[in-house]
């Protein structure tokens, strides 16, 4: 009997928004894998580091900063070859995803490859999305609202054209894109409404204007919360 | 001093969901209060009942379930003043919210009536939207997918126009809405990519087809996620 595969979400960064359900599975697992870059040290596996029992074969996916789409694809073929050998040989795998496996994660990559061989199951976890908002003490949305979340490499007509449809609107992964992001927002006078932060949970968090912030260093796991509505009663 | 209200995002339904902060707070706070029906029990409590210690001031914000906005006003404001005499006295208040505070969440009435006098403190949750996608098995988002979450009360033309811009939706709160739901999605030409779900993660939990479902009995906690891109390889 071949072993399952499981995405599991393990919460924006605070070690302490695990759930109890992926804590189990994550202690449960004899094989656990989680992204890392091309040297040093997995944010992912940092995360549940303190949960760890100690005696699991650990498989870090290395994937160069900057990988174009074709290097990222051998690296995910790579990886779901050696983790499929775990499976076939009837272990479980545990992949380790920062926020929500289903959420822009790479989980998908490695779900696109092995789910329609091996059994998977997906434990959905706390997304940034979520944790950002309540970082910044805003709610995301409420009522009738229309949330979009934006991703910031999207060409500015077309962040324009989705900001202008909704009351709430959160733009996520900016990273090299932040200089772009932040002139977009000052052009469209949305300046005002936009609020900041990053890496939401984890102990360098971070909660800035967007006149305090360095658009030049702007980290991959941060967001942009734009409210068009005006926070009238509810 | 005062007391803090923590807004406790307890996730979508299986209590295994619920974060270690969560699950901490809730124990160490001398008052819960959360939503429930005008008469009988409250879905939020059952969720974390097999984690209460069972000395703690419980307070119902029971509502009715056609309430309209004022009646609804009225009744947070209510609750406002009487967990801020809680507040006031120097009692930690736990509000129990389904999913994630933030996200679309009754907590959001209290907070906007109690945020300015005391400290509050929003713990995020699994929320329903990525519980949703881990239960059909479908990524929700990934790569630069835009993802629009439309609250189905909005009318035909409105969520029409949101469809048309998004690689991945997710109607949610359908409830007496159903029915318009499920004919604008067909005359959209939407139906053989919507996929359904209702009360992801509880033990009640459902997945049907478009043709399956009985849009009359759509419950509010269900979600339609419809993707217009084809999950070609990523």
């Amino acid at each position: 009997m071949s072993g399952r595969l499981y995405g599991l979400g393990i919460g924006p960064g605070d070690p302490e928004l695990i759930t109890l359900k992926a804590l189990r599975l994550l202690r449960a697992c004899p094989v656990l894998a989680f992204p890392a870059p091309e040297s040093g040290d997995s944010l992912a596996r940092s995360i549940v580091a303190p949960h760890l029992p100690g005696n699991q074969t650990e498989y870090a996916i290395r994937m160069p900063f900057s990988a174009e789409r074709f290097p990222a694809r051998a690296i995910y073929d790579e990886a779901a070859k050696d983790l499929g050998a775990h499976l076939e040989a009837g272990r479980d795998v545990a992949v380790l995803c920062e926020g929500d496996p289903f959420f822009y994660g790479s989980f998908i990559h490695l779900f696109d490859r092995l789910a329609a061989r091996f059994p998977v199951e997906v434990v959905p976890g706390v997304s940034s999305l979520t944790a950002g908002a309540a970082a910044l003490g805003q709610p995301l949305a409420s009522r009738n609202d229309v949330l979009t979340v934006i991703p910031a490499p999207l060409d500015d007509d077309a962040i324009a054209a989705r900001l202008a449809q909704s009351e709430a609107a959160a733009i996520i992964k900016p990273g090299r894109h932040g200089p772009r992001i932040v002139a977009l927002l000052t052009k469209l006078g949305l300046a005002g409404r936009a609020r900041y932060v990053e890496r939401a949970t984890m102990q360098n968090q971070r909660i800035l204007t967007l006149e305090q912030i360095d658009p030049q260093t702007m980290p991959y796991f941060a967001m942009i919360l734009v409210h068009r509505t005006d926070g009238a009663p509810r």
